[in-house]
Parts: structure tokens; C-alpha cells; sequence
């Protein structure tokens, strides 16, 4: 993994208060275990109302746990007088998501001056056992506050 | 568009009951208001719950959004013993979400006999004004029941 | 289609020049049959060389003809001033290419102070006959020159 | 990496005989070097027809050495009676490819009954000093021969 060069050294402060206001991380229960310069990991309670028709985890809820992790990974790079917006984001769907828990993992492959390319794994967890339900690929784009 | 043969005359009731049991799509309130073959449009009053920490509108709710339309448009199209699943999506974002009703619209842009290609529409209505905020395009699988 | 804003009067020169030092274009034998601000379009004569092993249009050639006309088109709307360079691209091959000629035609749809967002259409005539083989979806980073 | 099942023991003289057959990747000059169950690597000496007009290493280029390295992965793991095509591919372009030397390594994430997942990377070698430029993120179509 690359050597990322940090700008803010409150980053992790600044998670903190960006997750505690994102209210649509919060409304679906997503919870970060881990957030480090371009990585951010956390968790989900896979819930009745997470699921599709069939009962397994929904394509939008994996979406968005790639997206969150994928978008405070890039988030940890910026200066503070940065933010980062969501440019595109692709979602491989590898195997159905039929378990207790979710598990996101989200890192940045390359932070440039305009854009962090990330990649994210989405994992869940059955009676124990792991499986790797999909990958995301996302662009974030770097903007300038004010 | 594609002159679609259609496989299942009863693909209304279809579509009615799938979107009755998808726990996500109830879970954030996105309600249909179109279906027909290759074709499905719908409506999400924006709630706080929807929003992201700056009040736009979640990158994750547009690519459930994105994921909903397409997957019930390609769905139309299928044999009563088959049903659809994402394999893969990719979301541009091509603006923020700022508004008080989202308008999403999927449709199938090639349907094969093992996938179906869709892309779909994300508006925003912000007092009475509609703004294109991202554009989906995503693969379906078909897949064989039984 | 948006209404573009063009920030360089003479981008027809612009393109022509550029198109005339692309390496690879002329390689394949792409040739520019129309450039509007935001529109690009061209054809490619198919010879044995762009085809894979079993006679179809390589994967390969129709994404690079995604990349030119996506690309073009996002470069007649920059200032004289600026560039653009391919972020990522998503091409969906939606049937196989089988014929005598293809037709590429691409098209910007938002253009941003940063980020071009584009489609584009990848079509194969077969002794008259028209086919649709793919689309591209591409970004577009604007870069400043100097 | 997932422990892959092997359909066919023939593999290699399989790819073999393909890679010989295919004109574009003989066209361009790529040359496998490695062979492997859901695992492909080549190299391509970069010459003047493989450059945009910048200098670089062309996108349509890479995008094409991220179709035939993630393809003939996938290609691997099939039946005899079975072929693979492209359903769809995204390449995230990280940075420009300025240099003598390409390689390109394509590996399969996912192997199902119908689709095949892959990611590939595209390395620039310039002066003995190696670059990430792109990855690719591919999603194959198993077809069934006859």
C-alpha cells in the first residue's frame, strides 16, 4: 500500500464528527471500528429491514457501506480546509449476503491532487464464518472549503 | 429503446409483490409509480435520514436508488422461472442532491439471455426545480429458480 | 443534452491538432468524422488486426474508441488554458462486433469546473445493418497546463 | 486468493492456442509471460504507435492489456466446452504511464457458474523504476460452446 502523506493530523477527530452527522450512516446502523490514515473498517448489524426480498443483504445497503468506507478513507488524506465528494463508484457483486453481521473494509490505492482512488471489500459473517460479498471501486473527488 | 419480448404477461403483479417484500426499499420509503416492460420509475420523499453530514442527499440512497430501478426494469423482462440479480453497478455523481423529493428511473438497454444491461436516472426536485444528480449503470444476472 | 458553455472559440483546431499527434488513434485507423462543442463522432474501418480469435471486434479497440470520442468530447469544452485526462472509464459490451465498419460517437453530460462526465456509443455495420456493441462511461480530470 | 477449481487440465495449450489467434493483442505486441489457474501476466514493450499525443502510454492501450490479462484468467478456469466474453470492464487510470515497459497481471477474484470476476493491474517500468498506472476491475460472461 502506498505511503500516504498526512495532511491533517486531527483527522481522526474529524471523522469522528463527520460520521456522528451523517445521518443516512447512522439511520442504517453502520458503526467504524477503525479509522487510520486511508483506511476506514466498521461494522453492521444485518437487520430485517437491511435485507431484499429473498433475505439476503440488499445491493443498496452494500453500496453504501462501500461508499462510507471507501469515502472516510479518502476523507483522512485531505488538508482541513478540504472535504471529498463522491466522483463515481462501481460495485462488484460476488457471492449473495446471507448472515448476522457485515463487515466493510475501505482503502485508498492512490491520493492525488484532485482525485483518491479507493477500493473497499464488504464482508459477511455467518455463524462464524466469513464471506466476501463485494468489492467497491470508487473515484472521490478533493474539494477546496470556502 | 429495444422492442422487448416480454416472458411474463403477469410481470405488474410480479413487480408488485417483489417490491412489497424488499425490506431496504420500504426501510427508506422509495414507492413505484411506473412499471412497464424494460421500465420502472418511482418516487422517495427526502427525509433528514437521507441526507449525508452537508444535507445533500447520500451517495448510498442514489446508488439504492439507481440499483432499485434497474434490477425491477430488468426484472420485467424475465421468464416466471427466473429472477434477476446485480452483479455489478457502477453510479456517476453528477451533482449534489439538494431538494425535497428524489424521482429515479431505470430501464434495460440490452436484455440477453443471461444479463441484462440497464441505466438509470436520479433526479432531485428542489422547489419545484429537477436536477439530474447521477446516472447508473448497472448488469444484471439471470438466473435460473429451481 | 446540456447547453455547453464553450471557454475556447477555436477548439476545432484544437482537437484537429491533437487527434493528429494521438499515436495510437492513428495506429488503429480512427478517423474524426464530426466535433462539436461536447460531441465527438468517427468511424474505424475493421480489418483483421482489430479483431480477437474468434472474428469479433477486439474488447480492446472498443474501449479505445470509448477513450478518444469520450475524451475528444470533454476536450472541446476546457479553457485553452487546460487538458483533460482519463480518470476511469466503464464500458458495458452489450453484443458481439461482427462487421465492416464502427461508428463511435461520444458525449459529454455534465461538465464540471473538475470533472467531465461522458457517455459514448460503440456501433458495428454489417453490410448495411446497424448494431449496438457497447457503451462507455467515462470521467474526465481537467487539469491545468502550467 | 480463492483456491480455484480446474476444469481443464489443458489449460495452457488452451490459452496458447488463443493468444495466438488473437489479432489485436499480436497487433499491439503483448506477450504473455505466465500462465495460471485464474492468473495471466504479460509484458509489452512500449513503442511510439502505443502513445496519445502527450507522450503517454495510451488509455485504450491499457484498457486493452487489462481485457486480455483479466480475460484469459478467466479463461483459465472454464470447461473445454466453454469460452468467456467481456460483460463489462472499469479501469481506474492512477498515473500516467511514461516509460520503456508494460506489465500487466490479471487475476480472477470470483469464478461463479456464470460470471467471472477479475481485477488486473498495469505497471509502467521507466528506467528500472516501476509504476501502478491502472487497474481493472472486469466482470466475464461464461458461454457454453454448441
Amino acid at each position: 500500500m502506498q505511503n500516504f502523506i498526512l495532511h491533517n493530523p486531527d483527522y481522526q477527530n474529524l471523522i469522528a464528527e463527520k460520521m456522528k452527522g451523517n445521518h443516512f450512516m447512522n439511520f442504517i446502523g453502520f458503526k467504524s471500528s477503525l479509522v487510520q490514515p486511508g483506511l476506514v473498517e466498521g461494522n453492521l448489524t444485518i437487520l430485517p429491514e437491511h435485507k431484499q426480498q429473498i433475505g439476503f443483504l440488499h445491493g443498496g445497503v452494500i453500496a453504501t457501506l462501500a461508499d462510507l468506507v471507501g469515502g472516510f478513507a479518502a476523507y483522512t488524506l485531505v488538508k482541513p480546509s478540504q472535504a471529498v465528494v463522491t466522483a463515481e463508484m462501481k460495485v462488484a457483486y460476488l457471492n449473495p449476503g446471507i448472515g448476522q453481521t457485515a463487515f466493510a473494509k475501505g482503502y485508498v490505492i492512490k491520493a492525488g491532487h484532485k482525485l483518491h482512488f479507493t477500493e473497499s471489500e464488504i464482508w459477511v459473517i455467518n455463524e462464524g464464518k466469513e464471506m466476501l460479498v463485494a468489492k467497491g471501486y470508487a473515484t472521490f473527488a478533493v474539494i477546496d472549503l470556502l
